[in-house]
Order: structure tokens, then C-alpha cells, then sequence
């Protein structure tokens, strides 16, 4: 009577994950990992210029990766974030990924997350984020953050969240930007201006 | 090589919905509709004490039900605002529900929505907001609604969305005093107390 929700990566993450042979050991690699998933995900079509993935922090493996879906999807809320949390919530079996027996995670992310991702975060589990542009930078090519709080780091801090920025801020926003000036979508739903 | 997500509302909710013989023609209407929506998803063990719903607000037909899938399908973003807007984005094959050539729809939610799903309402598109218990009833019971601006009402406002509250609040705000008095876990992932 009602549709299902099926949300899955591109094709082609399979195998950029499999063919990245560059280690997850320092945060700058695994930044750069994310990095280059968002622009893979312009450069192949799928989605706007946004990646995220969920490591392993102690091993330094990946767990999931996650591009945004929103065009591909139809799903306004697939942002790369959320997709990689749904991924790894799949792959470990509970919704809970901060609960007992696993293992620490950390949620790396291209770009600040958004409000909604912000907001999903503490709901995650997830223990640590490492992000790359800062929500300004998103700012600037025209995409709306939505309403989060100024103090929103803390606001994850207080919530037994850690949070590191501009790991590879340069690299990141080069990203959004060379989307916005190839005449990438901007795809917002309804932000302060329209 | 990575799991794909499928969301799907429990089995009964299409004859739930099919049974609905009463109207959707008031505002109040449809918020008893959402109410006893999460009242039975809570009977039927099915999640949490919440539900949402899309509606057609110039026909007053019901477009897209939702329900909190969180501990069903071990997804935390799968609050019931989130699972209907998905819906009916699905339904209506955009992920803009506010496009040219979409009906006016508004998302009714038994409870206000959390600081993700307020997030989610401005890249959903959709262009109306009823709520029925406030974000302190739920945290009253528990639930953590995360970091919300305090004036979120007005920022979603201030994207375009008509906001309504404490539609047929007591009615609401009685399921989640049962569902806490029945037992029911309060799933918080990382929460301000924990």
C-alpha cells in the first residue's frame, strides 16, 4: 500500500573502496579517503559534492562509506552522513553504534555536517567526527546548513561526542567548489532566502 | 560489498490507515490520526510512541503514515518524521516535496520533531508543520530531542514552513506517559545525561 525505502551506493563505491590502497592510520589519510569519494561522487554523476565514511578507529579500517543520494534517491534526507551511519548501523546490527561490544567508530565527514546530520549524530552512538570543509564553506556555493545551534560542537561535546575540524579543510572545499563552478545543482529544499 | 538500507513500515499499518473511517478535514482530525498511529505502534511492539504522517492539505487525504523504526530496523535516523517524509518523497518522485507540481502537503507529528528532524523539514520541501506534545513532553519521559535552536519554530518559519503546535496535545503527550509507565525503553543514543 506504501513503498518501501531502498537507499544503495553507486556501484562504483564498491570498487573505489576496494582500489584506495593508501592506509587509514593518520586522520589526514582517512580525511583525504573522503575527500576524494566526494569528488569521485560529482566526477561519476551519482549526487552532490558531500562524502562521508565510518572507520574503525581502533584497527584504522573502513567500516562504510556513504555519498549523498539525494537526486539519485529522491530522498532528501540521504545525506552522506546519514547514508554511512544507516551502512554501518546494517553492518553491526543495532542502531546504537557507541554500544557495548562496538568497536569505536569515528564518523568522518567532507563537509560540517548540516543541521539534520548534526541532529543525527548524538541519535547515532557514533563517539568521534572528524570533518573537513566547515559549514561556511557550503555556505559560499550556495547550500543551506539549516538552523544549528552557534555553540553545536559542544552541543556534540556535551554529549560524550568528539569532534575535530578542518582536517584537509583546502582539499575539501576545493571540492565544493569546483562543483558550484561546473554548474553543480544546488539543491536545497527551503532555505532562509528562497 | 556494502549492505543496502530497506525501510519499511510494519504490516499493519496499511490496514491501519485503510480502517481510518473518520475524516481528515480538521487539523484536529488529522492530529488524532497521527496520535493513535503511535499509540499503536507502541501496542503492536513495533517502536517508540511516535508517529507522523503526510497529508494532502488541500484534498485532506492522508499521502504518506510514518512510524519510528529505530530498534526494528536498527536505524537510528528512522524517527517517524523522517520515515514519512521518505515516503512520500518516494510516492511523489522528488526529493523536493515544496516542487511546482506537488500538492500543498503538511507533516502532522505526534510529537515536535527532534533537533534531526528539524533539520530534516528544510531539504524535505514540505511546506507545513503541525506538532501535538512538545519536545519537553518527550524529554519528560526521557527522550533526549537533542540540540534545537531555541527559537526553531522561528527558523523554520523563517525557510517557509508554517508551524502549528499543541495540536491535541494532552491526547499526544498521554501516549508517551504510557509507553514510559509500560516499560518501554528509552532508546537515547548519546544523550546529554549519559
Amino acid at each position: 500500500m506504501f513503498p518501501e525505502i531502498h537507499l544503495r551506493l553507486p556501484d562504483w563505491v564498491g570498487s573505489f573502496c576496494e582500489e584506495w590502497s593508501a592506509p587509514f592510520v593518520e586522520i589526514d589519510d582517512r580525511a583525504q579517503f573522503v575527500i576524494e569519494l566526494a569528488r569521485a561522487n560529482v566526477a561519476r554523476g551519482t549526487g552532490g559534492p558531500f562524502a562521508a565514511a565510518i572507520f574503525d578507529y581502533e584497527r584504522k579500517t573502513l567500516v562504510a562509506p556513504g555519498v549523498n543520494l539525494v537526486l539519485s534517491a529522491s530522498c532528501s534526507a540521504a545525506h552522506a552522513e546519514v547514508v554511512a551511519i544507516m551502512i554501518a548501523q546494517q553492518i553491526m546490527g543495532t542502531h546504537d553504534l557507541g554500544a557495548e561490544g562496538i568497536p569505536m567508530l569515528e564518523l568522518v565527514s567532507s563537509t560540517e555536517p548540516c543541521a539534520m546530520c548534526m541532529g543525527a549524530l548524538p541519535w547515532s552512538g557514533v563517539p568521534r567526527l572528524v570533518c573537513s570543509a566547515r559549514g561556511e564553506d557550503a555556505i559560499a556555493i550556495g547550500f543551506d546548513e539549516g538552523a544549528k545551534p552557534q555553540q553545536w560542537q559542544h552541543e556534540l561535546e556535551q554529549r560524550g561526542i568528539a569532534v575535530a575540524r578542518d582536517v584537509c579543510r583546502e582539499e575539501a572545499t576545493a571540492v565544493l567548489r569546483d562543483y558550484a563552478q561546473g554548474g553543480g545543482l544546488i539543491y536545497n529544499g527551503r532555505s532562509r532566502n528562497s
